[in-house]
């Protein structure tokens, strides 16, 4: 399409030594702009993604990048392509980021962390046009705890946002229309948040989330794919009865059937490598102390990177659970399922971002699901993991070093050098 | 004390045909007095007491006796000793009863089918009378429900209720003082409800509320114990984590250690005879299905109708949560305990009620509290369970057989005729 991709003269991506203590600063002034007093929570579209917004907009703005607020609420800095001016055509673009919200009472790192080495990557190209646009994006609403549906940001750009989705309503009632409206945005546009440029790409930076990293003493990892992830609802009946009255071999008990599928799905999980098997929440009816427990409702999630693996782990779990009811009396069902297929990142930059990293950089599979995933369906995608201490997420005790920033961005630079050299060998078909 | 409790003619109580039909009658009136619209719950002290009341009342006039309510709100109907206008001592008493308060959406038989036998047996009378009085007791609160402690009217009777009490509140932050108020009671009298003649007996019938005798063929048991009870609240703590970033050998699972420990529990219930052992209620924290459980707070209540056994059986378990605790880690501790020794039902009339129910009449241990194992600790105390179909108690489902009723209206007839005739034999040492 372009033949002027190939730039005579090597780019290279010069990373300043101050970049990764300026990353580190700019996660603890983003850390102030919170919906609560105490603590940081920041949920999709509340006033303090206003403030949030304004401070990305400006380092958008002195790193070279023209700002936009999208109509899902997306922030996405531009940087002009070298010939960008002179042509008709929409500019190929590099796209870099992850989301600005955040869970309940949240660390400084999980999404934030991202976008913000992202701008420092554009900051560092000191205004040296590239032969594609880069674009730098702070997604709206990935954790998916207003609206608890996740990747709202991410899905409206890569065009899988349902209509339906205006109608959600969050735990206060208000629809996700009406929060659009509030915070300045014109729901009846969502289409328009679908990104329309040619995409070479999408690279996103995370903390790892886990102790994986930590515990096998590195601080980069490059994600091979995001594990895919069933998430069931169970039910375990049994039948009450008088703690005191009803003899043992008279019993139904669903909390004692409950638990022991708890143990075989924890077997499970211990048993094939790779795969995490988790139930997490669990209800017991009626829940009084002297009455057995007529009635167990509890989650499962099952993940791993292999999509047959975590199928045949789900399937093995029920045929258990199904088997202990039939010698226990009493019923076992299925509530609700919902199934995610695992997303593997993109052969050819995953090569390239193991030769900027180091070849003892290991691979991880990602446990949590990122935006990531969702760029993958429409684009060559990357992940690159930070080393997580202690794995503490979702908490203020998230940490990250600013050795291990700086070590990621410094690969970060080698990537996108390669990148920006090679020009088309990494972008899609219409680049 | 007294020599005239040795009447010359034999007493009978005779039976009535009809007696069982109009015993089973008047529980579905008192069903219909209710606090809630739908289905029958008449906690400790609510308008629909006052119903109870006048119906219990009127009755118990019928029957002959004089009706009073004390200051806890237990409903005390009075049938005189045949010599008793002539004494200036207070007569030695024979008390019948059981209670009137139930627990939400209840049954119509436990609690007021006893305290209708009661009322039933002095109508038997005709108005003769015997060398002792007898009362008819509705106690006004068994269940624990309003303020989540238990027997406050035959604590109330016997004189071990206590003064804090007063100041319980209920889910809606109304104290027991002000709940005994606004019944027309009199809370600073609160010690004038201690009952001061010298008490011959308590005899309570009540349904099995289990599936024991139903299972045996029998449609009436004698009480040979109330159980001992062991009630804990016991906290396993974890560690909290990402379900899908962290890995199984990474994890401090409160829950499945909890399961591993209920199943432990369900093992010692079984194999000890006579023991029962359950956890009731459960909850996890934080309790989300993409949250690896940090911590679970479960209950534990054991019951047994030896101490030793019951205090062993807690021992064991308590060891057994330890050592799983160091085996997986994390850490166990108990929040609280509270323990209740088994009561022993008396010698001499569980003999007299065996020969008033025939001698394949089985012996059973209570596994629900009762207030017969309150009264026991002043006198002579003796129980009658009922055969309860399907075991169903504590809900609408609750029945028992009209033919099972006259079955025990008549052992009671004969029970009470022996005890009329052998006066002091069963008498304390007041009488």
């Amino acid at each position: 399409m372009a033949t002027n991709v190939l730039a005579p003269a090597p780019i290279s991506w010069p990373i300043a030594s101050t970049g990764a203590a300026r990353v580190m600063a700019r996660c603890d002034e983003l850390a102030r702009c919170s919906a609560s007093k105490t603590g940081l929570s920041r949920p999709f579209l509340c006033p303090a993604m206003h403030e949030t917004h304004a401070l990305v907009a400006a380092w958008m703005r002195e790193a070279g990048m023209t700002p936009r607020v999208d109509e899902i609420g997306n922030i996405i800095g531009h940087y002009s392509a070298r010939d960008e001016a002179k042509s008709e055509a929409k500019s190929a673009v590099w796209l870099f980021g992850s989301h600005l919200d955040t869970v309940p009472d949240a660390g400084k790192y999980d999404g934030m962390l991202g976008v913000l080495l992202a701008i420092e990557m554009v900051a560092a190209l000191e205004g040296e046009k590239l032969p594609f646009a880069v674009e730098v994006v702070g997604f709206s609403e990935e954790e998916g705890v207003r609206f608890k549906t996740p990747y709202l940001g991410s899905r409206a750009l890569v065009g899988t946002f349902e209509a339906q989705w205006l109608e959600l309503r969050d735990p206060n009632g208000i629809s996700l229309r009406d929060a659009l409206r509030d915070f300045g945005l014109h729901p009846e546009n969502w289409r328009r948040a679908r990104h329309h440029s040619p995409l070479l790409g999408y690279f996103e930076a995370h903390i790892e989330q886990g102790p994986v990293l930590e515990s096998l003493g590195a601080p980069l990892g490059i994600v091979s794919a995001i594990a895919g992830q069933s998430r069931l609802q169970l039910r375990f009946a049994g039948e009450a009865g008088h703690a005191g009255t009803l003899p043992m071999n008279a019993r139904r008990d669903a909390l004692a059937a409950a638990s022991e599928w708890i143990l075989a799905v924890e077997t499970m999980g211990n048993s094939v490598a790779g795969l995490v098997a988790t139930v997490g929440a669990l209800q017991v009816g009626p829940n009084a102390p002297n009455v057995v427990p007529g009635e167990v409702i509890c989650s499962l999630d099952v993940r791993h990177a292999s999509d047959p693996i975590r199928e045949n782990a789900v399937g093995e779990l029920l045929k258990a659970a199904r088997d202990l009811v039939l010698r226990r009396g009493g019923a076992f069902e299925v509530l609700a399922r919902a199934d995610h297929p695992a997303v593997a990142m993109d052969e050819t930059l995953r090569a390239a971002l193991k030769s900027a990293c180091g070849a003892e950089t290991p691979a991880i599979v990602s446990g949590a699901g990122h935006d990531a995933a969702i760029m993958a369906a429409i684009c060559p995608t990357a992940m690159l993991f930070l080393r997580t201490p202690g794995g503490a997420s979702h908490c203020p005790a998230e940490t990250v070093t600013t050795a291990d920033v700086a070590l990621a961005l410094g690969a970060m630079g080698r990537f996108f050098s390669e990148i920006s050299n090679s020009g088309a060998t990494f972008g899609s078909e219409t680049f």
